[in-house]
């Protein structure tokens, strides 16, 4: 089985706690603070054998360059398919919530959208597999954690995804800012939220299968918001929304 | 005067329109698509001469690895005084609104506040001089231009400088997971939120100056939303109630 390294804290205890299938676990030698004791503790529960090592090779193993000194190898991110995300809100009785991107490549942004994904209730995300950063290692640490409980599909075509969930009854908003603004939409149904990408935003393809488009208000002197932060305000709308 | 290497065609195509001054503008030899162009384009209109270098030696040039072939330097982002931006509010005719961040590091997320600052219409920023990240390239870049436009402040004190803002009729809500659900607080007249760092939210101290707490709704398995996705939802929760 293919594996992926995961650095910091947060990202290698959320594992840890998730049940994830560790192969190493490296520690910094004589670092001993709270959270890293926490995670000696943890990995003593599971029976993992931890590794301790000098600082130097920790920056050596450390892809993110920011690693805590903390890393661990675990069985690599499964990627879910559309249908165990429908699944998923068909679990908890909720009409589905998803998010999907057209082209996010900041890694960083995609780990921030996985957890907001999961802090705002959302039932998954969904990523085309070209042109667009996928599950790596800097995506699973800003995702501090979130992508061991919301799934990720990939998909060839974000059109055609959208249209076969669309005969599964749900409705799509696409984030635009020459669309209608968020407050005046209704966004309490079954719905998929689409979020463009850092450098152009949706797609024309994509944006013409969407049934509504929404705008975040804008008072400002630039053109966007960061990618991941209009993906918090749009997911927030909707969480407001469906109180 | 000091001066800040800018990079990337967003905050270089922003520094030129805002009228910043350029003490020097590098473009990749051979580049020449849309974006490139303008700038060329924006560049001559001020006449500021562009200088067409090697792309090995704009990839030493660059500070944040990610420069998209151009580079500039400019008279370096100064500070503004807390009273610079009540001006800016008083100035538009608005209640004060300001983003106060305690202790936020990554120079990513304070970037991309600044950029939701500028657009959800708050009149500035306020960062502590102290265990913070400060006005950077990387800060420059990822705040999309908005720098040029979003006074931000920095002070010895945060907890001091609100004491000083209350005087003045601002009322503060500090972002805290065991606050009071947002759309429950009254977050409509002259208001400073403050957003805690990365690692610890915000600190005891600060805390203890605020008149309220307001919590994000998390649905999800993990402790807490990106420090810049939390302060987009909570800036634009503020927007909602404001219109």
């Amino acid at each position: 089985m293919d594996n992926l390294k995961i650095e910091g804290r947060n990202a290698v205890l959320e594992a840890l706690r998730a049940g994830r299938d560790f192969e190493s676990l490296f520690v910094q030698k004589e670092l001993r603070d709270g959270p890293v004791n926490t995670i000696i503790r943890e990995a003593g529960k599971r029976g993992i054998r931890v590794q301790y090592v000098e600082k130097e090779r920790m920056n050596r193993l450390s892809e993110t360059g920011s690693h805590q000194g903390v890393i661990a190898r675990i069985a690599s991110y499964q990627y879910a398919e559309v249908e165990d995300l429908l699944k998923a809100a068909a679990d908890r009785g909720e009409p589905p919530f998803l998010i999907l991107l057209d082209g996010i490549e900041d890694p960083h942004n995609l780990g921030a959208i996985i957890r907001t994904a999961n802090l705002a209730g959302a039932h998954g995300v969904i990523i085309p597999k070209n042109r667009a950063v996928g599950l790596t290692a800097v995506v699973a640490k800003t995702s501090a954690g979130a992508l061991n409980y919301t799934g990720v599909a990939r998909v060839t075509n974000l059109a055609s995804a959208i249209e076969d969930l669309k005969k599964q009854g749900l409705w799509f908003v696409c984030a635009d800012m020459n669309g209608t603004v968020m407050y005046d939409l209704d966004l309490k149904g079954p719905i998929g939220l689409v979020i463009g990408g850092e450098g152009n935003g949706v797609s024309r393809l994509v944006r013409e299968k969407c049934d509504m488009t929404a705008a975040i208000p804008m008072k400002g002197n630039i053109d966007s918001l960061n990618a991941s932060v209009a993906a918090g305000v749009l997911a927030y709308e909707i969480v407001r929304q469906r109180r």
